[in-house]
């Protein structure tokens, strides 16, 4: 497998093309952006941490029945993956009331939601990724009714074992931004990343932040929260 | 029919109570707000428009089947209004993007919507009347699943009214704002107005606004465009 032409250079990850057709090779970064891209860091070792985190989730998602664009780890910053279209928006599954739905609903951080609910965020930097409806998606025209049954479905599925995993870790799975893409054939495939950069993950004791709200709020240092939730994967069954 | 103590006063009218338990005399001000209060002006003869124009448009919707809390017109700016406990959400039909809708999806104002759509915000100024889902919704308790069913049905249907009632006297409905209440039994009811202040409301031919937006983006005088809708609804043969 070669890394070819560079295909598109996102906030947190390089895509470049390979010599298969529908497989793409993910470089990440050391880069951390927060708040639209107004607050910018580089954080040295974030790549790694990002992407052996984000491969060990999907690899535990995998083994599990949930499909994504995952193929493996190439290298302790890179990825392999299947080529899909993202569809633009984000899907946010929640747990626990915290960062813009304490704001929205004026609740505190940390409330424990009677059931998980999913969000609609239009992927769209000059808009702020708006919350969106499944009417405003309608007239966006980016996902038909059944196709956010299809997302709503997926990012319950999802949740549901990943609060199993993170619950053997003793971490509280606060919330979690999936994007999905469509494949060559059609399919909703689960895509992009899953690490402490879009996820809030909790102690389930100290309520200790072991996510990028460490860095959108200045509480320490990010890479130690991030191998925290690394060291703790590493350690759990599934893994061996 | 005898006016008692001030119950409530809100940016745009004030409740009194009545003899009677179940009735409440609404008197509207003259005051304009808009932006969450942050712009105020008083307008001499806008609470006159308002009620007057709220008083025709309830009157035509009940001639058309769909009831509301509007009991009878008092005077020029008072209305008489079956007692409820209004459900904290607003919910707004828009049949053509303006507003928030265009600064959210990032589409030009004026464009057509190939279906209405209905949106819920929670009504609460301190936090800035936020736009909420379903889940949202369930998670605030303030209505249920089938609640909001009916609130989706009956704004749709007020819509349909409204279209027909606006398009004979070439006013294009843009969109508008509804609010709920519940009666005593339990009912969820039609209630507080109908107006250039909760609509907007543009001429099919000139796209001239004769709504608040006047006001918000200071477009002239506000009383004129009022005044423009309640010359056409008068002309308007339901009235006769």
């Amino acid at each position: 497998m070669e890394k070819g032409a560079l295909l598109y250079e996102g906030k947190a990850k390089q895509i470049y093309q390979t010599s298969k057709e529908d497989e793409l090779w993910v470089s990440y970064k050391d880069d951390a952006t927060a708040f639209n891209g107004e607050k910018k860091e580089t954080l040295a070792g974030k790549s790694r941490l990002n992407n052996e985190i984000s491969s060990l989730i999907f690899t535990y998602l995998q083994e599990n029945g949930i499909e994504s664009h995952f193929v493996k780890k190439l290298s302790e910053t890179e990825q392999l993956v299947k080529k899909v279209e993202i569809i633009p928006l984000e899907v946010v599954a929640r747990n626990v009331v915290a960062g813009s739905l304490a704001n929205r609903l004026g609740m505190e951080e940390g409330t424990q939601l009677e059931s998980p609910i999913v969000e609609f965020y239009y992927k769209d930097d000059d808009l702020g990724d708006p919350l969106v409806t499944e009417d405003h998606i309608a007239i966006l025209q980016v996902a038909s009714s059944e196709d956010l049954n299809v997302l709503r479905e997926k990012a319950l599925e999802v949740n549901k074992h990943l609060i199993t995993l993170f619950d053997e870790l003793n971490v509280r799975l606060v919330d979690f931004k999936l994007e999905f893409g469509r494949t060559s054939s059609g399919d909703i495939l689960l895509a992009d990343e899953i690490s402490p950069d879009t996820c809030r993950l909790w102690d389930k004791e100290t309520n200790q932040r072991f996510d990028k709200d460490i860095f959108r709020r200045n509480l320490g240092s990010l890479q130690e929260g991030y191998q925290e939730i690394l060291s703790r994967l590493g350690g759990s069954s599934w893994s061996k």
